[in-house]
């Protein structure tokens, strides 16, 4: 089964509105077994979207699309679907009932109603988090347009709940996925080491790169998902041997996930002080839920009298060293450790820029500190040119994130970046 | 002038990867006046790669892709827009020049290589950021091809230095917008209170929401600058004087922005205590190059015993009105504010969920309190369902920076959103 997806809404193609939508479906039909083509984004204009299902209808099995289903005027989606299926509108009593339970005692305005009209013999798609439901309308051919709204908030749902269950039954196939996370290797070393293994079909293997990390995809196409986890359990295992433990976790969403889980399944805490990342680890941390119980304390030590005065660091080691230096770091990490009464102490302190580098201190270096027992110190040094405010400051915060995970996984830790 | 884009990679299509070259190209279009229909997606595959070229080719005047530049197999674009042009491909000799300085002493592979082949006749548009350059590929009917590499690190410069000088003198009129940014006022309030002006052609007002925010766009088509302007004076006047103080910016990034600002150009200083968004805020306000002049210290007690001890809130306090309470946010904007010597001292408490909400203290409650002359207290209430702790996280602290932005331009304060 061929599918094809119509991004549908003006502010696509002025640029106001990144399509997110178009990658999440993709995504979907992927792990599906469903093969995606092309992708088309059109405006709120009824000629051209009518010729851009025609052409989908041409060359695909399923037209799937977003956008264009709300009470307003520029909401065409359902017209022009029901004119290039050739079919009539008909006021959908089931949608309609809806429409009534959800505005309660106010009326419905005309407006509002027009979302309880669906083509004839449309199968209707739920939409709890809105009032535009979306359908599929069968063709006489054997195709299939679906509809689905525009917000992420409702299609998302929407997707997962009705219109996966409508196509799985298309669907000779599935394809699994597993994702491997690494931190502390790039995507062109790590294609190296995994060599051959790029090239393979069935299950394939795929290196990506964002946000300063690499992450590999291993995927395997199968008739049942037992076939699939046969074939992705070998791929898997070699994978995890190549890359060891740059690899930070499979299945999970980033660095600090991993980290929390940790500390949390060991009963362990931390504790940190920042100063060029400015509470970008913390954050990070505090973003996971149930984070309270490893976190209570961080402190963003921005100048040098707060390192002085909430750490304790020494005047004459900011005098001697400097305050971006692995003395000063590691005088954090011990202090905010005993402050906190934590198990870990993590001190963060370098030159996030765009000002403040010299010729001995450039922009982007940054020296992390993390004392346990002992005390580790980890340095990130620029290679090449400044990337930026926002990248080093993430990068900072992932390596301590990592010099953290490796400890309490017993690998030997990164030291230099 | 008719544009159209044409993204490329399989990436696209299996979801990998989000495409915001898209949007970011159809912002710099729309700004350029360039009209832009219809936007495709395509994997790496030159038979539906060259279709999607003729099929632009028809309907449009100007095709830009984007993708498929890079040295390997996969990377097809300049292949298949030489195909569908007619024309052969040759060494370029200034290419080959910059390609021999990239790799200095190392020898250039046949894959770099390739990287020096263009059409007859293409104008090359140079890459400072990578080894792919992109060009602009004339046709015998006029029309053009113009390649642009995916990667937005080099897609971005390339567009603002060699693809808008390369248009701008195809486009007879030009697109001026301006956008004020509010905190406070949904978009359907303020569409309300905006009335008839959302229905102008020219200029024309849209209102976007996004995290939590809601911004106003106004735009002018117009055959020059000047011209423009004068359509849009009266009218961001109007607009301003409708919002009023929710308005916090006009062309500016962020709320963090307007409050860094704000406070360097008065030579004030802030500190901040943060439970519930865990160092989010004072991330907010370290992603500002330059906050170190008005941001020394920062704390993030989570913990009941971590208020006590570094902030010095009083045990009572936390025992007779709990950790969520005006009553503690105040002890911590106080407190904060002593401890940094700052002029301003924020505290922030309340329950960022999934976990932890009561019939008392609901989901998503968060008090804000702003310690300056006088304590000032808001109040973020839960409207309706829970939207997610990263939402309540950014809304409480986007209320914070918003107390101060008011407090020092003499706004009155929301206490309660």
């Amino acid at each position: 089964m061929k599918a094809e997806i119509i991004s549908i809404g003006t502010e696509l193609l002025l640029g106001h509105t990144i399509n997110t939508d178009a990658a999440y479906i993709a995504n979907a039909l992927a792990n599906l077994g469903i093969d995606l083509h092309h992708i088309q984004m059109v405006g709120d204009n009824p000629e051209r979207l009518k010729a851009a299902l025609r052409l989908a209808l041409e060359r695909s099995d399923v037209v799937i699309t977003s956008g264009g289903l709300g009470p307003t005027k520029d909401d065409l989606s359902k017209e022009c679907a029901a004119a290039v299926a050739g079919l009539d509108l008909e006021i959908n009593s089931q949608v309609l009932e809806y429409l009534k339970e959800y505005f309660g005692k106010r009326s419905i305005s005309q407006n509002q109603l027009k979302q309880a009209l669906f083509p004839k013999g449309a199968v209707i798609f739920k939409n709890p988090h809105g009032t535009a439901p979306g359908c599929a309308i069968p063709l006489e051919n054997g195709k299939f347009i679906c509809l689905l709204p525009g917000p992420p908030r409702e299609l998302v749902p929407m997707l997962e709940n009705e219109l996966l269950p409508f196509l799985r039954p298309f669907s000779t196939q599935i394809i699994k996925s597993s994702i491997l996370r690494t931190f502390g290797i790039g995507e062109g070393l790590a294609a190296e080491k995994l060599d051959s293994l790029v090239d393979l079909e069935n299950p394939t293997v795929a290196t990506y790169a964002a946000d300063g990390e690499m992450f590999v995809k291993i995927s395997a196409k199968a008739e049942s998902e037992k076939e699939a986890d046969l074939l992705l359990s070998p791929l898997i295992r070699k994978v995890e041997k190549i890359l060891g433990g740059y690899i930070y976790g499979r299945e999970v969403q980033n660095l600090e996930e991993v980290v929390v889980t940790l500390l949390r399944n060991k009963n362990l805490t931390l504790a940190t002080a920042e100063s060029c990342t400015g509470g970008l680890l913390a954050k990070r941390i505090t973003d996971q839920p149930g984070a309270s119980e490893i976190f209570h304390l961080g402190v963003i030590t921005y100048a040098n009298k707060a390192k002085e005065k909430i750490l304790g660091v020494k005047p004459q080691t900011l005098q001697n060293y400097g305050a971006v230096s692995p003395q000063t770091a590691a005088e954090m990490a011990i202090s905010i450790k005993n402050l906190a009464h934590a198990d870990f102490g993590i001190g963060i302190t370098g030159i996030a820029g765009p000002d403040g580098g010299t010729v001995e201190k450039p922009l982007g270096l940054v020296y992390v500190a993390l004392a346990a027992n002992e005390i580790h110190i980890a340095k990130l040094i620029p290679q090449g040119r400044y990337l930026g405010r926002a990248w080093v400051r993430q990068r900072a915060s992932s390596l301590a994130l990592d010099l953290l995970r490796r400890l309490l996984t017993d690998l030997p830790l990164l030291t230099e970046l």
